[in-house]
């Protein structure tokens, strides 16, 4: 990875062979919108099926599929409204907009690069640099300030201001309703948290999910595909009772040794981190990884990470510092991939507390809580006032509304303290204040009475425990750790996808454009559609090694080869994208079912090579 | 279907079992967008997974995933931002937004219910009920002025204004790049064609497609989920030459009958349209429908439709009248979907001609063609103009330039006819206009040469036939078409899905609460799991009855339930939901593999029936 990445080339495959394009380019591109061409579009599908079956099957998510045009309110209570937002500066003069940290940042390293500073001042910028992300907008424009910070045109720039990162829009043609295009998937599953939990039988704890486009209006988006304005995520919202984060399947990970990036401690916050590689079991009982439902929730996205091809020595977990995390939240690690971008952020997997169905909860006051039955019912005593209305009436005259309604208006509490008073008092009159005016009245006007109920249940907010993936940014590093050269001609490259996620799982390839091959490929066709399989036929004029070279810049783990062989006994080649030297010949009768068992993984290429023959190439 | 059928019951079913739901429902719904739910969920996912083996994997369809945010230019030349509207109109006093045909047939429809009227002012009325989708802004107006049409508040209204049904959004923080959200994938397709060729190996013809959610911004919403402002499509562009619309695979369909209910014919436009079953190959050797690919799509529809649950005699193939049609398409077909709604419009199938990808080559000039070998290669005569431009300056002087414009602005046409005089004059001078003004020149100033070339190839646009399917649509009407009553109890129903498309595939009961059932259940779920199933544990305490009345309500086909002989001898009974008068018991070893593969379709319930014991139920 890191510096020795060939980026150009990888970056001049993935275009050319149609894995990604800037979006409706032909009409010149618009930053940070990307379309994803077939091999791009089918290693998305298949990295997303591989989810479902490692996620949501194994845990039995309830998966969800919601509105990605969000009414506004939804957002406000969020706090999207309000915080999701980067600070802008335009250039005064081009009126260019610029992202105000990522500015300070280029032109400080740009100062330190060529001018001459003290060592002191050099430290001094350095931990500007490194505190970028951390400022508010006003301490922004004063470093910005201080450092005489300008645009890349060298003119003068605004104050930084901050800019919401939502798409917004009007639902309907009235233009009174307000909508935004969700920048996370995670809020419509917040908001259907009721009925997801009675769906579950109210039984806690239970996970939703959903995979989902969200959209970003990002200020100036770099970096390829790893910034970009629309993007697909894959998210689990875990819901817990927020005093018991233990989790049933801990155990099969906990014996996992994961590396871990740990924030420095509390009390000392400017600690430098430190790599550690330790269970994720330690982890927990020592109180690096908050709970055990987030240490599961880390050795499995680790798992995942090496099934779908990123490479374990590339792969850390990175806490977030104090400073980093939401204020609400417990814990929160990200996966980190190192690529030639250096580590990209790819997965987060927050412990979220109670704050998400606690916001909702408290603007809509629908119900988004969970009960649990108590271990220790016990008995609550249930006060109820009956007044004397038609005496109070002749008391009070005009006051009768203002009375009733101070007596009616008594809480469990102050009528407790009222029937004490009652009870000390025993007959005559009681005295009480109204906006700091005293009155009285007879104490028979006042009747308590006391009833008596069993409690057994307890309302509670669930907690949320979240992992969040970024589908773009993992297809990303997918592509970057399985770039591979070929040993024996670095010209040719190929990746080295899983047959699961290889977006092409077998080429067709004839010899020649005889004639005689085209009803044996028809036949491999036929018998390849019924395993389901997706392939491509090359009977192009090349020489099958051109061929060969073709289909290895797009993974294709393996070609079926159609000879003169073929047309006598009905057999054909077998070749495998990771040790081409190795080609089998095999009947053609059974290449779809072959074909079927190695993409799913149910035989592998040595079972394969012990078991045919080996057929010797005349042009790798 | 039709008027029996129960809406209200299964919209209850739907909502309560959260197949479906208002978004954000907890903060006041806003029309026209829907959540769905676990249930609804899953069943879109397996039915977008079934799509995808049907079309996709048959025929190797190249699929893409392209931006949903989408540049205004490609809307411009699309036609979307001039003529993708529906005509409004307001009411005066409330200021409610109305679309004016709908509002108009409403109060058409109103009026004739309880105004006496003539015979002949009926069918008057009538009439302009029926034309209501074709009339213009200004012939709406009129007709509603001529009826002095009112809003439902009885208030006056004002003119038709065509309203965009496209929601808009501004990209990054300038606030000059215009986005709107795609109304249909089908752009993403085409701006991409080029890339899509060049990676079919300059290959035609050739299909692309793509599954994705889109958004229109309807005037007001109705009809629950017929009409909604979001929804998820799958859409295939194949890409044919223009003169040749047979399809290899024509052959596997033309015996299917289909149910046909074509346009009048062009010359009595008013012929009321008659249902005709015919095979696929009558009616396109007929010119009923236009042509072989078109034929093959409309098979391939009603084949997936039969598969995914729909009744088939309750579907047809609606052919768009001359007045429906799109100018530029050759032919268009709906397949209409009978529910309680009326008939559905569910997929389109259109041949578009040339059009799309015409318009936007015309607008981009990028090279949107493909190229064919020509049968018979031809040579072509390529001249050339040298000019003397010493001699040329010496005469014209101030003219110079003026003059070698006129002659090296020559296309090879004019250069023929010049090549022609030159000939003719031989020597000597030649007259020639500029803007009306008459000057000579010397031919010996002007020399003409000529190179002949070999002409093997032409480029030419291709046609587009499409066929799109409104996924939200299909999901209603499966849901419609399977939900079924059961017949010893009509208080109780069940969705009929097929195994492949139900949302949850099996229910794991222990007979009773008892703890010597935990652990089998738990080792049926890891079996299951295993398998890829996803399944439900219902262990609450109702009975065995209520808690498969549960299962059907969600249409969930197989049952496993653990009872005490299932303690003994590790056996558990298996119940299908559409027999469920014959349970078998089975070892519950063989659970996973077998639910597998009733799922896959790869054994039969009767198969089961044949193999294992049947179980006396207790309680059904």
């Amino acid at each position: 990875m890191s510096t020795k990445f060939n980026r150009p080339r990888i970056e001049d495959v993935l275009t050319q062979r149609f894995f990604i394009r800037p979006s409706f380019d032909i009409y010149g591109p618009v930053g940070g919108l990307y379309d994803l061409g077939p091999p791009g579009s089918a290693l998305q599908a298949n990295l997303l099926e591989e989810w479902r079956r490692f996620f949501v099957v194994e845990d039995q998510i309830l998966e969800l599929d919601t509105s990605i045009m969000t009414k506004e309110d939804v957002f406000r209570t969020s706090g999207h409204i309000e915080r999701f937002t980067d600070f802008l500066v335009r250039d005064v003069v081009t009126h260019e907009s610029l992202r105000a940290d990522h500015l300070l940042e280029e032109f400080l390293t740009n100062y330190l690069a060529k001018a001459k500073v003290s060592d002191e001042t050099r430290a001094e910028i350095e931990d500007v640099i490194k505190r970028v992300d951390d400022y508010s907008g006003e301490e922004l424009g004063a470093v910005m300030k201080k450092y005489n910070v300008k645009s890349p045109a060298g003119n003068d720039i605004t104050d930084p201001a901050p800019f919401n990162l939502m798409f917004s829009s009007n639902i309907g043609p009235q233009g009174n309703v307000k909508g935004y295009l969700r920048p996370e998937t995670a809020q419509g599953m917040f908001v259907n948290f009721k009925y997801l939990y009675e769906y579950n039988n109210c039984r806690m704890p239970f996970a939703a999910s959903q995979i989902g486009r969200a959209f970003r209006n990002e200020i100036s988006p770099r970096s390829g595909l790893l910034r970009v304005r629309e993007f697909t995520m894959a998210e689990i919202e875990h819901f817990v009772h927020p005093d018991r984060k233990d989790h049933p399947k801990f155990v099969t990970v906990k014996d996992m040794v994961v590396p871990l990036y740990p924030a420095p401690p509390r009390d000392n916050p400017d600690q430098p981190r430190e790599m550690v590689h330790m269970t994720l079991g330690d982890a927990v009982s020592q109180g690096i990884i908050n709970n055990e439902t987030l240490g599961y929730f880390l050795g499995r996205i680790f798992l995942f990470a090496k099934r779908i091809g990123l490479l374990p020595e590339h792969l850390r977990f990175r806490q977030h510092g104090l400073n980093e995390m939401a204020h609400y939240a417990a814990d929160c690690w990200d996966l980190e991939v190192e690529t030639s971008y250096g580590w990209v952020e790819c997965v987060g997997c927050a412990d979220r507390s109670c704050y998400d169905l606690s916001r909702h909860e408290e603007v809509t006051r629908k119900g988004l809580v969970a009960v649990e039955r108590l271990e220790e019912p016990y008995f609550e005593v249930q006060r109820n006032l009956k007044l004397n209305t038609g005496a109070i009436a002749k008391t009070f005259r005009q006051l009768t509304n203002t009375v009733k309604n101070h007596f009616q208006g008594m809480g469990q509490a102050e009528l407790e303290a009222l029937q004490e008073q009652i009870k000390a008092i025993g007959s005559g009159n009681l005295s009480f204040t109204i906006d700091g005016q005293t009155h009285e009245i007879d104490v028979s006007y006042l009747t308590i009475t006391e009833t008596t109920k069993k409690v057994e249940v307890r309302e509670f907010v669930p907690g949320v425990i979240e992992p969040s993936f970024g589908i773009g940014r993992l297809l990303y590093c997918i592509l970057e750790h399985t770039f591979t050269l070929r040993e024996e001609d670095t010209a040719r490259s190929y990746f080295r996808f899983s047959p699961r996620l290889a977006p092409v799982k077998a080429v067709l390839a004839p010899l020649s454009n005889n004639a005689a091959f085209t009803p044996l490929i028809e036949k491999l066709s036929a018998d390849l559609r019924k395993h389901t399989i997706m392939y491509r036929i090359d009977d192009s004029s090349s020489s099958i090694g051109r061929r060969y070279a073709r289909l290895d810049e797009i993974g294709v783990p393996f070609a079926l080869t159609v000879d003169f062989e073929s047309v006598k006994n009905e057999t054909c080649t077998l070749r495998f994208r990771d040790d081409p030297r190795s080609q089998v010949r095999m009947p053609m009768a059974e290449a779809g079912a072959l074909v079927a068992d190695l993409v799913a993984g149910t035989t592998t290429w040595e079972a394969v090579l012990a078991k045919y023959p080996l057929h010797t190439a005349q042009d790798v």
